[in-house]
């Protein structure tokens, strides 16, 4: 018998990074949430460390992005090399790590994966939020009641918890009634096997080996990334915060055992895959280091789960959902920004704000996600793997076809270019508004000028993740009053008997800014409309800055005209429509299919 | 009799902005230093708040302008308003607040002296270094004995304390016997005072009100910084952190006291102040607030002290040296940049690096700057204060005479262009090589890259207030065998038997950064003298980052040659001298002028 039954709104079972950003993110929206992990303690070192620049920006949104860039190293340069005449490897060339045209960090940020979680375990502490642990769930049962499956108020999932430490409670179990679980809980997830959740795809022969060290060379670029390509084997060096460097060294199939298909990691260690890495190092050396800070050997596994959720109740995130090759840098940014995605759905509907059917975009738009991370890392492995071109390997991969494949996933691989598709919160019907600001992905960087004191800002800093729907109002040019008078009616619109302000369950989840057209010289901010300017702060031109460096390309770079637009972000950064001013009413249908109404 | 004797490297009387400044300062560099206050608690709010793009610099250099920013308000527009037809005010124009080219902070920031001073505190505290107080100095002797004085090691003055707060041991005095001491107690300062220092120059008969307060207002520039010239008197806005706002409005010389010369208080309060500014606005209107932050009156004195140091055992710094009007925003960066100057100064002598003859250039370089502050404060405050012209006043100030004075000392009132003379630390001798880095500035900023991993930095951020000369190797293209040659020859001579390095009393008092001309494609970082790479860190190229956009001006912009030049860096940033590459005597000549050597 359990001794102990408690309810939650969300029970998040795993911490490590899709599990700490779900819990953290519901925290700051301010749910009702815990967070369980069957470690003992946190990870201290090794597992992902690479951070592209999508998630920058979305730690940026919370912002925590100035501890991650203080604390992690920054990948800029790419370093190629093949094999040279002289029989051992030679620098081709060098080109940018990030090629993605709007990334607004251009570089990938490594840091030990123990360091990023630390930056949600400090943020939620504090919230008052901390992880349980070591505790490890024993059942999991969702009601089959419909009534219940759709009263947003009910506790329909029942999770039984064990506690694993002998010294405080150890062995005890109790149960806990959520109104929604997030299985976090990694590449063996017991959430996923116990709902019974196939995993789609399977394991390469690809086998790798990784060393974490501080590295005793006269390698060149080994504080770039760096793929080598040599007669002995394929390497990457992924330089890591401090002076540690990652490691990862191509092995040859022979190290999977036919019989179940793993690596013995009892025959190989970090001197081993050293040597294998001195060999196609060469002429370079690699001194072998005092110690080795971590490492591992893996088989490369390309799967997706067949589904992300169970009646948009239970929901699985992360390695849970997806597992692929590390060398693209995907694996933490993948399982973060699943989360990242639920976070926001899940606190509207808990707050009353939406309606439940919002969750079922999370799969809809994750599981694309994931199935494209997927196709991609299939083709980018096989051309790591494969051996490089020569007159002896004629069908081997050149520098130019892995060059290609590198630059032209850039736009994918940085999460720059995460698309997601036309649904009831991706309503594109006026995409021809803003062609350039495509509905679906995120907010692009663009510097824009705050109008009552003419100081830059970015304008993903005006869409922060604080749970809000952002209703950019892009007026045009404020100074022509017969444009002004538009802002007027529009407002008078939003501020009438119906319309989607006036029927929402709650004003709080709108934020009104508005970005004149108007240069600094003219600009009269208390000139807009008393809704789009809550605050002397709300009010943005689009001009350049003081400095005449920055700005000024705003409604260009998007496509805006001098008619306007309303753009509305979702919480989580990424477009959701576009309007025109005068059309009040595709406004209210876009919020009309997911609000809760009044 | 006092009950307690003790002795101390530095001590420091007044912890206003110049006295946090010294001793957080002198704390960092690891000095011995104590820090002594009357009041009984930091001022809360009102003082002076305007920081300067050169003061921003200085904190960016200790680390702490992350916080400055936060928490400021930053000033990046400046509105002008002028009489109009109609019998109010209308804007004339809109400029840049900042125009100093070179600002790598192209703005003021304003934030509460309070807020400042414990960004200091907090830091200090990290380093257990807190303001002892309420104490007041009661007399201070300095030893008169040549031997004592020329001894680096002796305590040569006397300072008898006495502690207000009768809670804690209140009442009693001690004696503090300090190698140095530094007055830092504000225009009516004691020390200054009691060592019969006079200061020169007078008061003057412009008299000025301020108000602190959350505005309820229509005047669309109120988060600009905003000079009214109204034919019913001037004022200024300065946009504060939050919500506030500062109001300098210009009251009748019939306010002072012809008596004494002083305003009498307790006729003017803030209302009558903002009656009178609520003429000069007409026909916009400023609502009477719930509340005033904070007021005052003064007249403007502008005044500079004969002297600056007794002896080089007792300075003054701050509003001890100088007076002068607050409009121009001068009056705490010059203070805490007093400090700055004496700061490492002091460190060297104190941790046996220089000799005591260093002491002398405070005076000699900040003296100087405080007598080109009075004169500036004379010309602005009179413009300032003038009437507008008009058809009434053809000799009143115009719109034009007042902004050419704005922008024309622009780079001045920012701090970027203060110039240290010619002396022992500034050697001019071979400006030619660097023609537009002005020996005896500052470091301007620019971009440069990383050559091991191309990640993009700033200039100033190589050259930190971490006590160390930096010996910039501007190397040229290091992929040219005969220059690399060069290099390696200087580094020869700089590991040789007579140079500055070897004779230096400590190493750790140098710190090298090599700097090449070479394109990121082709440096090879582990090529240049390992004198010059102590760490991969430590080499950077002159070239645009992976991103396109920034670098690769550092050469051009510095004037410096393909044959390269050795910069020396003061560890205040100023440059102290440039040298040829092979021309190692003039270099150690410069250090062996103020250099301890062994």
């Amino acid at each position: 018998m359990a001794s102990k039954m408690s309810n939650v709104d969300v029970l998040v079972i795993g911490a490590g990074p899709a599990g700490l950003m779900a819990a953290f993110g519901l925290a700051r929206a301010g749910v009702n949430v815990r967070i369980i992990d069957q470690r003992p303690v946190k990870v201290a070192a090794g597992q992902a460390d690479g951070i592209q620049p999508r998630t920058i920006e979305v730690f940026q949104s919370y912002g925590l992005a100035d501890r991650l860039l203080k604390e992690g190293n920054q990948m800029h340069m790419a370093a190629f090399y093949g094999p040279s005449d002289g029989g051992g490897i030679e620098l081709i060339e060098r080109v940018p790590d990030v090629t993605a045209p709007t990334a607004r960090f251009p570089f990938e940020v490594t840091l030990h994966q123990g360091a990023i979680e630390a930056i949600f375990l400090d943020n939620m502490k504090e919230m008052n939020l901390e992880v349980d642990r070591p505790i490890i769930p024993t059942s999991i049962k969702l009601s089959e009641d419909e009534a219940s499956l759709n009263d947003p108020e009910s506790f329909p999932v029942q999770v039984e918890l064990k506690h694993l430490d002998q010294n405080e409670g150890g062995g005890e179990t109790e149960i806990v009634n959520a109104k929604y679980v997030l299985g976090a809980d990694g590449a063996h997830s017991w959430v996923r096997k116990t709902l019974g959740i196939a995993m789609e795809g399977e394991h390469t022969n690809y086998v790798w080996g990784v060393i974490d060290m501080i590295p005793d060379t006269d390698f060149p670029d080994i504080r770039n990334k760096s793929a080598v390509h040599s007669n002995n084997g394929s390497c990457m060096i992924i330089p890591r915060e401090g002076d540690l460097v990652r490691v990862y060294i191509q092995l040859g199939s022979e190290s999977i055992d036919a019989t179940n298909g793993r690596v013995d990691k009892a025959n190989l260690g970090p001197e081993k895959l050293l040597a294998v890495a001195q060999k196609s190092f060469h002429p370079f050396t690699f001194k072998t280091p005092e110690k080795f800070d971590w490492w591992t050997i893996y088989v490369i596994g390309q799967r997706v789960a067949s589904k992300f959720s169970i009646k948009d109740r239970v929901f699985i995130a992360g390695d849970a959902c997806h597992t692929h090759s590390p060398k693209a840098g995907q694996g933490m940014n993948a399982s973060m920004n699943d989360s990242y995605n639920l976070v926001w759905k899940l606190s509207h509907v808990l707050k009353g704000w939406a309606s439940q059917s919002l969750l079922s975009t999370y799969e809809t738009e994750r599981r694309l996600y994931a199935t494209q991370l997927i196709n991609f890392d299939k083709k980018f492995a096989k051309l790591f793997s494969g051996k490089p071109r020569s007159e002896l390997h004629i069908d081997g991969v050149s520098h130019e076809e892995f060059l290609m494949a590198f630059q032209t996933f850039g736009k994918f691989t940085s999460g720059t270019g995460v698309h997601y598709e036309k649904s009831d919160i991706v309503d594109t019907r006026h995409q021809s508004l803003a062609p350039e600001l495509i509905i679906g992905e995120r907010v692009p960087p663009e510097t824009l000028v705050r109008a009552a004191d003419g100081r830059p800002y970015n304008i993903q800093d005006l869409v922060p993740s604080d749970t809000r729907f952002k209703v950019l109002v892009f007026t045009g040019d404020t100074s022509d009053s017969s444009q002004l008078a538009r802002v007027e009616q529009l407002a008078d619109g939003i501020e009438g008997s119906s319309s989607f302000l006036t029927k929402a369950a709650s004003k709080s989840m709108f934020d009104f800014i508005a970005i004149s057209s108007t240069d600094k010289k003219r600009i009269v901010y208390n000139a807009i409309p008393a809704l789009f300017r809550s605050h002397w702060s709300k009010v943005f031109i689009d001009d350049v800055d003081l400095t005449g460096t920055q700005g000024g390309r705003l409604y260009g770079s998007y496509g805006i005209g001098a008619s306007g637009a309303v753009v509305v972000v979702r919480p989580d950064g990424y477009v959701g429509t576009v309007t025109p001013l005068d059309n009040l009413a595709d406004l209210n249908a876009y919020f009309s299919r997911f609000c809760v109404q009044v």
